[in-house]
């Protein structure tokens, strides 16, 4: 065997954890059934040079899968991260963004690839898209792209970055305000980027897998009570995030949203605040209610995806509570949201 | 003068509702403060065959703009639409998608053009992009374009389609699931429709402002918590319109959401459930939580954006709770969304 060869031989885990990639059809509907080794079975004769072991760690449709299965997920990656040259993950789409974001801040210096995929339509179906995904997610792991990608339609998006934006196009997944980290030609991977966040040289992977559930999201509409935060105060959420209009925009005459986010404050509840526009960042200094929203102390997430900024605050709140306890987490929670951990957040 | 000419002549309102079109800049950032006769100026001189007039109603930065004002806006453009040939409103770009969608639906049978437009920079900046969107409305009552449209960049795009995707980009509007209506090219304005929807034959204008502001949008993350739903409650919500997951996903194991969207159901609250990609249609039909929730009697949205479900929802609520009082509306409710009243839904 030449050294050419050798190198490239990898060792690749594939972790399932359910979705529509392994779903058979059942009384109810899609239910997800397949393991790694169904899945593998049409894209594996392609690889006799790899060694491929598959792992179940779940069985779930990926609208099922929350804060707890991130754990599960991280600590399964975490555990076996320096055994394999890569982990592959396969996981519905309808929260695959969410899992790849959060799974981006739970393992810290990971300098291994770490590749979300799955598809549009079942691996059982002939038009599925499993065996293309499962191909470029492979191909990512060979050119040792490291940290946490979702690989989705010949695409390699930072685990940060993607959002899934179509119900049903086979190209589900966009890498918002942030280029590809790779992608598929006629003549291979092209690799743009080969590590989804600075590695502290030398520093073993860290799982910090703390995270507060106590977060909600609140998308504006024209008219949105102020009353509905008075609610979130008494259900004892410690973060808010709020989707604003535009580049930061909340209501503040007929229906006062400033006073009520100022209120969450005053309680210690951490507002963060981002916009239902998909692309492009926010900025709470071009207009009046922005620098009104900075006074209240809340934080402004940039250009980071809605995916990337709830995930943060819930990691962020678990490392900060921990150690404030009931005091106000701002501070810490503050110096988190402006640090960057995985490309999820353009600093100027 | 030629008949031709003659033939090219419009007279056009513009209604002006500030926004960043408007702005100049003031003690806490920008100020919405310009009226028709300077938003024109740069413009006006291009078009001697038109006769323009101008109305200010409201000076307001977008984010305020709520339903009662598209109730004065509504009415503004309906007793007028008659004496101009077009009518355009300048709007802040932040909830001009929620405006023109809530006008196309309190607007039924309109047969001339309303068009709104802005800009991303304020017109009073030598880079504004002001005039040329100004020049994109004008073509678009030149060409007829008929019902509510949004004018921006070069693009006309049904008012009920519109979705603000950059928050600093100047095409800030695409067009969603739906072609556009029209676009500006080097040989002038190409046009693909000419009109939002159907149009009675005969039937003149009429104004439906009827609007219920007690719906509420929760775009579901990882984990959003049961109890919040239990305070939709409280709050006396009489629509709730749900950001589901992909194809139409809710949670229902560690935190049931099914269960819940039942017991508003049961409640006799409207749930209308619509996805959070940007893209393409819900179908409850495919996964085993979407039939749960067509048990439970929600109104799927197929394609609809949330933008034109949030106020489909509050101007159908709006009927049928006259009609209804206290009565569980949901077949009123049910049977207005099922129906196409200004391109705003793909029926099969």
């Amino acid at each position: 065997m030449t050294d050419a060869k050798k190198k490239n031989e990898k060792n690749i885990l594939l972790l399932t954890t359910g979705g529509t990639i392994a779903s058979l059809p059942g009384e109810n509907g899609l239910e997800p059934q397949l393991d790694g080794d169904d899945l593998l079975r049409s894209v594996r004769g392609y690889y006799p040079q790899h060694t491929f072991a598959c792992k179940s760690i779940m069985k779930h449709d990926s609208s099922n899968i929350q804060p707890e299965h991130w754990q599960v997920l991280a600590r399964a990656v975490h555990e076996v991260q320096d055994l394999y040259d890569g982990v592959i993950v396969t996981h519905g789409t309808d929260t695959m963004a969410y899992t790849a974001a959060a799974l981006s801040f739970m393992i810290r210096n990971l300098n291994k690839p770490v590749v979300l995929t799955g598809s549009q339509i079942p691996a059982s179906e002939p038009a599925s898209d499993a065996p293309g995904n499962l191909h470029t997610a492979i191909a990512a792991v060979e050119c040792g792209i490291r940290g946490v990608t979702v690989a989705f339609a010949g695409r390699v998006i930072n685990g940060t970055r993607a959002v899934k934006t179509s119900t049903m196009g086979m190209a589900a997944f966009e890498s918002v305000n942030a280029p590809l980290m790779a992608e598929v030609k006629a003549d291979g991977m092209r690799v743009y980027a080969t590590s989804t966040a600075l590695l502290e040289p030398g520093s073993p992977p860290k799982l910090d897998d703390r995270l507060c559930t106590d977060v909600c999201l609140v998308k504006l509409v024209p008219g949105t009570k102020p009353e509905l935060f008075d609610a979130l105060l008494s259900l004892k959420y410690r973060g808010v995030v709020i989707e604003a209009f535009g580049a930061g925009g909340v209501h503040y005459i007929e229906r006062n949203l400033v006073e009520k986010i100022d209120m969450l404050r005053r309680n210690g509840v951490v507002v963060a605040v981002c916009s239902q526009c998909l692309y492009e960042r926010v900025d709470l200094t071009v207009y009046e209610v922005g620098s009104r929203l900075v006074e209240a102390g809340v934080i402004p997430c940039a250009d980071m995806t809605t995916e990337a900024v709830v995930t943060k605050l819930m990691w962020a709140l678990g490392r900060a509570l921990e150690r404030s306890g009931d005091a106000d987490p701002i501070a810490e929670v503050g110096a988190i949201f402006a640090t960057g951990y995985a490309g999820e957040i353009s600093l100027k």
